[in-house]
């Protein structure tokens, strides 16, 4: 509680702020440069990245595929360190300026669709999968696909950033969102405890959705020290619900995507030749 | 950049943290205590509370209810700062103790809704209204309430809680939550500049999530001092678009559901008689 900082009147950007990601946040929204991003054959072309919320997207798709579904893509890589997320083709799509973004080149128009959990929602009505079409189940995969969209931010801008990457160690802030990541993953460990997958018996959009968070945190793939510093080990259902994931091998596919130690792009099924997952 | 603490190997629950809100955050979930909700004669029973989230539902009621569907419900008062969201009856309804929480009982069995989102797109489908049943505009819908649901917790987790509610000032969480929730406010401005509404000419259940978010702060009724700090007169399209939801009927009856200076329950469209909105 060392800090007796006073706020001025007015908020001014004065220097950068935020670490290892200090060069790619800014209080204005809007692109910095013209760019033309690339298309391929595939109706889908998606923009992104194997981060968690990347990661999302390509196992959907995979899975689809996996499936029997015609969801074959091209994903083109976004080098967010690079403000490939500020130029302006990205930009017409996701005016938010964040991974993942989808262009949905099947109808008469393009589609854009931006944001994680609306593109889960876009494949998942347009495929007819991993969505109950009606009834409870369907509330229930929106009530977990919503919690997970609400709640990331506490864990990956809240605690990731904090425990991790943050320039300066604040105690403060550190025990708010490893309190609050805590009591997120004791509701997922308390809920996979009674049923097999979030939404119930069935696999859905709302475990792609929470499976890089909660379960790359429950696997010990996100925060060096995060699986001791969490005691991890406590939440049993949730690790019996990522490994189970985990050990799908169109999950295994997806998280390898646009990633840096897997394919950077990915066109064709036959990219994942001699990968190792 | 004070602060030089070391974190522990292992987190632990020490001390509440949190400001004003620390007696009701916890590193575990569930239920603290026995309880039965109460049930009114409508099919869908609100419990929750008029903070930006529990309103985005109640504004949504009152627009279904404006535009002639029968969404007539009950909303019961949710003491957060009592601890009502850990009763046994809220849980099962809710099992992430937020508000707001919905029960549906018009069907064969009662069905739990929780997430404000997913609140928003249960009633949505069930009334088919503020949600297009097909197309680019159901799409376009879908990533505006998206965002809103993964961006919010940087303005009200985070910006709200450090500039206004955390027991100490810290500078650097101010800054970077300052920042966050500028660009938030720009990328609204920008997509206002050139659309009626957030998904396009149409009013949708993604205006009805953001307004009590970014209209609250554009309209100076967040947080105080905020509209000076964060120079809000500078985004005079989301400024525009906040006015014109704000003098909607429905909107300002929705706002004053489940509020302490409004109808602390609401029961019937006679309940607001009387009432100054």
């Amino acid at each position: 509680m060392a800090d007796d900082y006073t706020p001025p009147k007015v908020w001014t950007w004065d220097a950068p702020s935020g670490g290892q990601f200090a060069n790619i946040n800014r209080p204005v929204s809007g692109a910095t440069h013209e760019t033309a991003l690339p298309v391929g054959e595939h109706p889908l072309q998606l923009y992104s990245l194997a981060t968690p919320n990347g990661q999302k997207v390509t196992i959907l798709l995979e899975e689809l595929l996996e499936a029997g579904h015609a969801a074959d893509y091209d994903a083109w890589f976004i080098d967010i360190g690079a403000g490939d997320q500020f130029g302006s083709d990205f930009v017409a799509i996701n005016p938010n300026s964040k991974i993942p973004a989808l262009l949905d080149r099947s109808g008469p128009q393009p589609v854009r669709v931006f944001e994680s959990g609306s593109i889960l929602i876009h494949l998942a009505e347009k495929f007819g999968a991993f969505l109950p079409a009606s009834g409870p189940a369907r509330t229930e995969t929106f009530n977990w696909l919503n919690w997970q969209m609400g709640s990331a931010p506490f864990i990956g801008g809240g605690f990731g950033h904090f425990y991790q990457y943050a320039p300066v160690k604040i105690e403060y802030a550190i025990n708010r969102y490893a309190m609050e990541t805590k009591r997120l993953l004791d509701v997922a460990d308390k809920r996979l405890a009674v049923s097999r997958y979030l939404a119930g018996d069935e696999l859905t959009i709302a475990d792609f959705a929470a499976f890089p968070w909660l379960g790359g945190l429950s696997l010990g793939l996100s925060y060096a020290g995060a699986d001791t510093f969490l005691a991890l080990h406590e939440y049993e259902h949730l690790a019996r619900w990522a490994n189970e994931l985990y050990a799908r091998p169109a999950v295994k596919r997806g998280r390898k995507v646009n990633a840096r130690d897997g394919l950077r792009e990915r066109h064709a099924v036959s990219d994942f030749d001699g990968l190792e997952l």
